[in-house]
């Protein structure tokens, strides 16, 4: 069988995976700026007989692979991204962050370090593959709009079956693979209101019309969405992350700037949020005789993993038994949100996590300047995702 | 002159005015039921030489009645209210209230008493007096809309130059009076929301509309009319002095009832007020998605001293050197409303205060069910009254 | 095998179970009252033979049936209640509630006439079965402390290996069968707050202390318990549904009591939430210098079904092959609580739903007064409960 | 009489006045900054026959000069503040402003204008001086703690018997000289809330503890100090001018800063208003389980006239028939605070205001970068000045 193929020939690259994950690690960029990580990509396909590269695709640093099997089949896309975060890192491992104030936070230098060699092996078997697999190197999945709506744009899924994708988790335990089926990870909201009152002097408050305290009876009501509109069984939060209402203390504040960050599980709750947020907004309008100018976005979706997909997605996982995962289990939903969720509003797909719990068994959270991963996982991803592909894809006679 | 002339007379009858006090305090009617005490006013004039009686004056229990004076002059109104309260009497007094739960717990009983005497006193020297007197006995100042709207209506202010009242005070040192001319007792307003929402399961809010909750923020929002909205050289108050949410704990409220209650010392403050809690009201709609029904009305007005009138009250108190006054004093302005500002509004006059501590020093606020007032306030306001008709209607030759 | 006969013989019966169901829908009685209904159940096991039948279980109404197997085996328990609500129906049905103001309108009925008609025929089986059924008819299970409590306490599990219980549902479609393992309905508890200030005249605040004020901060601030102190990927609702600040508008208002109800999924949520409402509660009495009276109870747990029972009830269900049942399918928690959590706080156990969704299709929620159930729901609830005490307890030959 | 000789010699330099004004308009320094200011105070004073000049009074830049009769008498103290204001001028004067960003906007260059030339006219004739007079040049009265707090424990007040002072005022006509008997000007106070939560990611609330939703809750219910604990009939004001929860989107805020002022025009009510805030603070810590910090400092006093001093002035400045005055009127209280009322509550005096409205006829407030007084109100402060020094000071044989 193929699977059994690529993963031998994937044990014997095991350790350039780590190589390769520590030059991206000690080289970091932000998001919407990985010109050199972008190259570093290109570069490593020189020497791999893939069928295309193509760069800069979606207007971004995006790098898209195309590998065409011998055989015709399904197309499977398979995606890593590369962006890094603005975060000063205090690891001290020796191929920490050589960009001061840039650091691979998330795991996206282990995403593509593993994906490179995944790609680089399902080429050599190209002849064996039955079907097409396009290798999707994604920027900016950190920051909105997030790389991944530009690539969809510029036709990244055109003629896509089904699309997978993997994430490292410093906090599941290494050897483990979760997955889930339906909605998996919260879609995102974002919203910018400007509280306009009129300045004046303290001691005449009838003067003038105080912002901050408009402000500040926006952000209790606000309270009464997640505690009041929201499904006890379904799930939602809203944080005011920012509040600026800095000013002097003898001035009346004349305007105040509010942010504030959504998370939903569900389309149906991110609306139910979205209209609660624009009516509070014109009730404090009427309330206060204040100007509101209200800015709304809905940002990721709700990552909406495939039933059908991530069955197979099980199932080829569960057959494969790759010898370091112990276990393939079900998570429940998980809070953070991510931009591989576009691509599953399109196609069908299936995103799923690799535990990485560093070896102490102590785990610093995603986005933490302590956070690291067990370099396990790495393999692991890389045999995980080539179990998959191969349960599309396998044109060989076994 | 007639004013020691008066003062003589009024001093013979000083027990007749304790009388009478005592038998209205043992007979104590609510406002707007005052059938008896009208009466006994009625009859009391039986045996006066006045000029004439109206009684049921404005569709009301008011008695009104006029002394004309031997020579042409100006007309002065005085007025005294008859009514009381719905207030279970515990002052223990031997001429207690005999009827149960209603009591004259604010010196009315007090002012009908001396006027009754005065006003007789007055018609048995009006071949001295010059001009018109036009005693006016009023029911129901107590409890809106008021009994002098009523009369106004139904012309008791037709020909009257001026217009004066007083009102005895429990809290004011006995032998001492206090005027203030301009805004001198606040405007009142009432208002009454009702906040409708949708009831439900409590442990299903999603479909409910939580009207406990509307109305909440709606009480914390409505702080900031006075904290922000006012001068703070102003005065204003509102209470919300009911919220009745009243329900079973794990069903979600359908609907509440909110009464509020407003005091202001100008009519620019009292509009300000209810520009707000309409603001307030419509804020919530939007807010909450709640229905809202709102009544307000503005009640008693603020009472206005003109400032002539009161110059020339000052100056006849003042000068009449009354025995039992030992100063006349300016007050600051008074928090109570009063229904005598609907007087004000269409004539000039002066509402003034005769000190009534009780001889213990103890005083029980008006409207205490242990009230109380010093019988000698009643022969001080009988004097004191007829030394200020005595500066517009001598008409004695000294 | 066991099951079949059962199947038999309770499908001869169906007329039976119907009668029954309207008989008792006709005499509905409250919970903690339900002394005719009690007689009605004790009765009707005059003529069947069963081992023993207990009344008056735990102090209260309760009727404990013991029916023991021609073999030695595990014992299982089996359990419907019998109260009703003070609800007047609505339904214009010919067998409507002749207890006017009290309804049967949550489907014990239903409950109670499917285990008595299932006893009968368990009791006329019992040569072939394996093992002791023991079958709880419980009072009072609507109003808290609820009915399983005192019975606990009397020792109605002593000896019980597992416990079981169905709820007929009006919203679940008749036909099918639902279970969830683990915490699937919410935990309940009750708080009752005093607010305590000090009644004063609306003019005059700064001498009060306004009760009304601080129980809406209350309020306000009690909603950031749901929206900000649980994990959104949790489940809990806190409301007030009672807030009697019933008062006079002009009056400042010198007390409050609210009454609240909280639905939380698990034990650790339940205690965040009522931390944070003690907590609210002193920092009200800190903040406003009102008195605070705070009566606090955790009501009915969480009901957790155990895996390894939930496991063998669906099993056992699928095996069935009860021809009315279409599905055997898996719920997601259900917000109301319910007391048999309290049996499985102590043994192992399963309760699960049976579809009842009227004919026409339109359900009415329970405790509407229009509430109605497909009495074809009876039947199924008889054989699905046979066929889990046969999984347990077939001790025929087959 | 002495005060016909000073008048005749003041409007002889009326001019300078205005030069020695126009110099130090365009020559501002900041408070606790004004180092050439005093410099040029201390040079006026070089050909001027007064008796002492002593320099960084206090330990900051206060100049005091001591001018003895010729007759031993009453010490009159005299005060004038110099510092300017952190504002851009924009009044497009010749004699605007050239230090940029610091500006002569509340009048005090007028001030130390008319004192100068007022100090070297009574030195001109001391010998028909009886007593003494002590002229107070000022520094930092715009900004806390205020000059006057140094200079008076360095004993400024020593042997005074009476201080006077006057501001001239832009909104009051030009002509007119407003005077008020007892409290004045509104006491002022400062309060700095740090509320310290806990941050954490906007998805994950409950691992967080919110600093902003604590911070809200404080704003709204402080509006309940104004609203419901100060009498409606006395004066306060409570501003949060400062609400610094200035921070990211999605991350939750782990500490806010408030900065609030307080006006009162009692010490009874400043003191309710802190224990207040201070109630409120106890209240938040518990509600919302942050930690707060609290500074609260009582600042400038409320100024409070004494009666018989501020008599005198007003009988002073009325027999004083200054042709430049049209009226000397009662004012009502005034919303500032004023760090002369340091020096009233060690020793009686008064402090009276010089209308200052320009002939355009439209007045910007003190403090706006357009603020501009009518320099004829200069002659009319040296003027008045010598009428209030003159009515305790007259040496003369007249």
């Amino acid at each position: 069988m193929l699977l059994d193929k690529l993963m031998n020939k994937l044990d014997e690259k095991k350790e350039r995976i780590i190589e390769i994950r520590r030059y991206l690690h000690e080289h970091p960029e932000l998001s919407f700026q990985e010109e050199e990580t972008a190259k570093y990509i290109r570069n490593f396909y020189n020497a791999v007989p893939v069928d295309s590269v193509e760069t800069n695709f979606g207007g971004e640093r995006g790098v898209v692979v195309m590998i065409k099997g011998a055989k015709p089949g399904k197309t499977i896309a398979i995606r890593a991204d590369f962006d890094a975060l603005p975060i000063k890192e205090e690891t001290g491992l020796p191929f920490a962050s050589k960009n001061e104030g840039v650091m691979h936070a998330c795991g996206h230098d282990g995403h593509t370090a593993y994906m490179l060699v995944l790609a680089e092996t399902l080429a050599e078997f190209k002849d064996q593959l039955q079907g097409t697999v396009k290798v999707i190197h994604q920027p900016a999945e950190e920051a909105p709009p997030g790389g991944a709506i530009g690539m969809i744009k510029a036709g990244v899924l055109d003629g896509v079956d089904a699309i997978i994708g993997i994430h490292v988790m410093s906090t599941m335990k290494t050897g483990q693979i979760y997955y889930r089926s339906g909605n998996t990870q919260t879609g995102r909201s974002y919203f910018k209101l400007i509280v306009q009152g009129r300045g004046g002097h303290g001691s005449s408050p009838h003067l003038a019309n105080d912002a901050i305290i408009a402000a500040s009876s926006f952000v209790m009501n606000l309270q009464t969405i997640v505690s009041r509109r929201i499904n006890p069984f379904d799930i939602a939060s809203v944080t005011i992350g920012n509040f600026d209402g800095k000013g002097t203390f003898n001035v009346i504040k004349d305007a105040v700037t509010i942010e504030g960050d959504v998370r939903t599980m569900s389309p149906e709750t991110r609306e139910i949020v979205e209209n609660e947020v624009r009516a509070f907004t014109e009730g404090l309008e009427k309330s206060y005789g204040v100007q509101c100018s209200l800015e709304y976005s809905n940002d990721y979706p709700v990552l909406h993993n495939d039933p059908e997909v991530t069955e197979q997605v099980r199932q080829a996982l569960e057959q494969a038994s790759i010898p370091e995962v112990e276990a393939v289990l079900e998570t429940p939903p998980l809070p953070p949100s991510e931009d591989f969720a576009y691509y599953l509003e399109k196609v069908p797909g299936c995103f799923f996590y690799v535990g990485a719990l560093p070896e102490s068994g102590e785990a610093y959270p995603h986005h933490h300047p302590k956070f690291d991963i067990n370099e396990k996982s790495l393999i692991i991803s890389a045999k995980a995702m080539a179990a998959v592909v191969a349960s599309y894809c396998d044109g060989s006679e076994a």
